[in-house]
């Protein structure tokens, strides 16, 4: 399942992307027309953490007595065994937890099956048990808190590689993620290669801004730019 | 896709659950392992609406620009418009819309077209629209809430058929739904004929409580029964 | 345990406040010093629901596995059979319930215990279940929701009499509550002469005044009253 | 303060709009790109209540001692006071009251002055005060909630006359607001005439949809409606 | 009042919890029964932060203006300054404040008095004041939030040594607290000493079956482990 | 706008501000009446930020697309922009965001520009983007969250230099703001001066009891400090 079988980035597109900021994205995905990309209530787990992937998906339920006796976790067809189990290089696992924290969704241990297959990351709108030990397997996590009960006191695992609501965001599989300090941006596989393209400049200009404005500038005709200072900024990035 | 190919319920059983109450109905299932079935914030948007049903499911997710600007209403394929327009006599629509009530979900016309198809009724853990003309259709409708916006403002109507949380409440396609006073109880569907059988007894048993306790006894040995009590409750039914 | 012991309300008190609105009464009791009196996200069950009465508290604490199966409510000595038993005339049961509204506190047939035993009222922060029932008993229910689930499903029934907190509010037993369309106040026990004597003037006061401004007089000097209007009132008043 | 000093709306604008649903209005000023114009959480105090009229504002900030102890409501000048007792005809008060429900923003007697001067309604996102008062006034209301406690113990009137948020929408003074039962729709001053216009319209359509769905038809090519079906109503509308 | 008069622990209980993580015992609590024992929104103040103890409990209802002036913090009777000052060693204070952080509950000179008592450390679903003095004491602290506000601007102090909700999880004094990075669970007493011999076990398997995932072995029968992977632990435990 | 035209501060004040601790100012502002002032859901964005000054404001409202569409960035007289361009030296930016937390308020460069005015830092009830970034700039902020959305995604800048409500605590600009790593107090201006004094006192009472709980000391008689331990405190300074 989590091989989705879609046409494969251009070449550099992720490593772009896994340089700009969720700031920068966010930004130029609203002037796309993109207004709902950022998720809400979600942070990294460790300070630091940065990822970029391509996203697969998990979907929990609130826990349902009759469903989850009829499920078993040492099933390798478990809807979050098979997903994890089978994880793919570059892949972040997302699991919407209908933004309920009231228990872990996973732990160390699916972390480190996750990392041993090369996954980039996890991202989930529920908790996660066992931050200490997550912390030690070095994957990235981006969390909405923290909460030591297994995942099957609350939920429900019913299905993986459908379209998910996450931190108040609509996650397609094959989307792909970025998740830094801020949190995670989600971008529309088709928008990745473009969105790459401008947030190197975008980030660059950035930079120069800061700069001028650092340097006790007024905002006026710097931020936002007017015509006059791009035309400085081109200047400036040819001589740096 | 309305239609689900399941076993047919046997005769009578949706007929006596819906003479149960909920409460009677969400304290059997209790004693059969069930704690997780009555739903939250739902109610019925007229008072003494009532109904009993099989669930079919519509699942919507957080707005997003590129992906509703994809799909269309006048596309007869389109998840909505194609669950409303082939919904099944006595099949209630649950309407997932993460119990978010800021916009509405459907409005008089699509509860019209179910009207007219033999639908038993709706239920949606986000609100619906055009309240007055919703009543007027006479179609039950259990809601989290009344706006007026239209759906497109705030979900995306991501697919049918799959298992959603309602209301804090899984329901998978085919189970029962019973509707009243109190709100939407969600009857898994292989328990449904055996709490009808259980549901008539507990509702009879609470009649004859309640004239014993209006009639001025104490709780104890009535409520809960006790052995004495409940031989003469049967001597009671036996002279009714 | 219900019978609290406590020095009995001068006479009159309690029908006196039984005629005075909510509104006039939590105005009051801040002009004495007690800002925070009414509760919140609390409301009649039925519309015209109207109760005074002396409170008996009831504390619902989380569900806990080992701590509710280790109590019965076929037992006696069980916190909430005990108290609604030997419930007495006048009193209202208060059923604190953190506020948690995702399952019944109770239902109909305890609801006619009470009555039956000539209780004023009850009022929960939590949810009640089977509202059709409740409200066919006749006793005045303020409630925060309605829930089809049993209270074993989500509380644990702690014990009785003691202060508790209720949509809000601190509620010692003994203390005077009234309840009316807006919701619940409470009073302290000690001002509840007082705030009878004010309540009836400040009633009277406002139907004077609501005359005038309806007549089409400014709010100015009127709304409040300034000393010209005191003595307007007072001929009034006379001339009744 | 209230007397906007603005251009006046074309005759029968606000007429029209009256006639027209919150569910039709709200659906053209989206189709105009308004996404965000209906209030969350702010129902109709009274079932029935309908109101058209024009925005003016006032603000409740959160209670501070300092601030509240310096101003009075004997005093003229209170924003709250003056705001109300100078409203004119035709002006809906929209309280501003941060969503918090902890509290009365006003009562009966500052309704029945509203009354008095011939404003359209009120609406806020805070509670009202004296709901049983309120009814008896008849000037709709359309609140968050419904709570005794005077509006001194939760907020600080600041000011009025400046642009607002109530119940997650912004209102600027002068704006048209238009609330049924499903509850308030905030119409920009500058489309309420070609809003009007349209909603004539698309109300009578949805008259003629309805029937046809009633009657038994599909939703394909009828709702939404195709360029046949415009034009079969073309035909019924003149036929009527 | 702290000290409970309990059957004292085991020797050695204490400490082998105080060396199992919340995430083992959670779950082992959960084989046995326990699907509640976790608090929600509790978090270490202090990164670190670990704990192990017996719970003494302090009850905090809402503040009501005639009941905390009745009260001082100078009587060595008030309910929190007595708990305070007679802690025992190795308890655990359990402030319960209805999950309400706008207010602190106690701050540092509070903490630096358990701490010379010798308890175990704190937790709170309110907040904690001076959280920089907290943290400079010691004393583990596990908390709801930060607020400079003083208890008495929002909470009265009502009892002691009572049954209470913290975090959404009934505390029962003597119950055994265990607290590290994931937050604090609730060990009924009775519990305890089979919790710790099951934690050792558990937390071994753990780094076993950690160490093989780590590896890059799949899943399938290794988490959770089957039999032959127990055999293959059994085996690597004695090699160890 | 930003310069208030207030009477300046006495000479020392802020900086004896400046080294009180929020917990304290809290305190000694309740004990003169104001029980509201500090802000809750507000916490600094870095550990150690501590800020005193002189608040201005700006107010933002709900996106709505009309308003946003007339307004541009570009504009000097951009109520966010203007303000943020003319800060004065000492002043501290409050950003009113209705506590919505769903988009950024502002980020780096606007930081960076505030910084180079000499602001003395900037407090939001909702949420700051690019959090690294404005670690960098190394002005302090404390905000209600992170959210890498830009502002206009959510909000509407309507206006500056008005009294608003920010983390449930009005500010009227010229308030004196102290931020620590609890969060920020809001000090009525005119009672700036007077709290500087006690919080002197305040704070070098509170290390001599601390001192003297630390060394094993009861709380009686010592927290709060009886008349004995207030003459031996004077002692102990005295030999400072």
């Amino acid at each position: 399942m989590p091989g989705l079988g879609l046409t494969p980035m251009p070449e550099g597109v992720l490593e772009t992307l896994g340089r700009a900021s969720t700031a920068s994205i966010t930004s130029e995905l609203f002037k796309l027309g993109i207004r709902h990309s950022f998720m809400t209530g979600v942070a990294p787990l460790s300070p630091g953490d940065k990822m970029v992937g391509e996203a697969i998906t998990l979907r929990y339920l609130p826990y349902r007595e009759d469903l989850n006796a009829k499920q078993s976790v040492a099933d390798p067809e478990h809807p979050q065994r098979k997903t994890i189990d089978h994880i793919e290089a570059g892949q972040i696992l997302v699991v919407a937890a209908r933004g309920d924290v009231r228990s872990g969704t996973l732990g160390e241990i699916l972390m480190a099956r996750m990392k041993a297959r090369g996954a980039a990351g996890m991202v989930t709108d529920g908790a996660v048990r066992d931050a200490v030990g997550i912390r030690s397997v070095g994957l990235p996590a981006f969390v909405g808190g923290v909460h030591a009960s297994a995942s099957n006191t609350l939920h429900y695992a019913a299905d993986a590689g459908l379209p998910v609501s996450c931190g108040g965001i609509t996650v397609i599989p094959g989307d792909i993620l970025v998740g830094d300090e801020d949190g995670v941006v989600v971008i529309p596989r088709e928008y990745a290669a473009r969105i790459a393209d401008i947030s190197v400049h975008h980030d660059e200009l950035e930079v120069y801004l800061f700069e001028r404005i650092t340097g006790g500038e007024s905002l006026r005709g710097i931020y936002p730019p007017n015509e006059q200072t791009l035309r400085d900024y081109d200047i400036w990035k040819k001589n740096k």
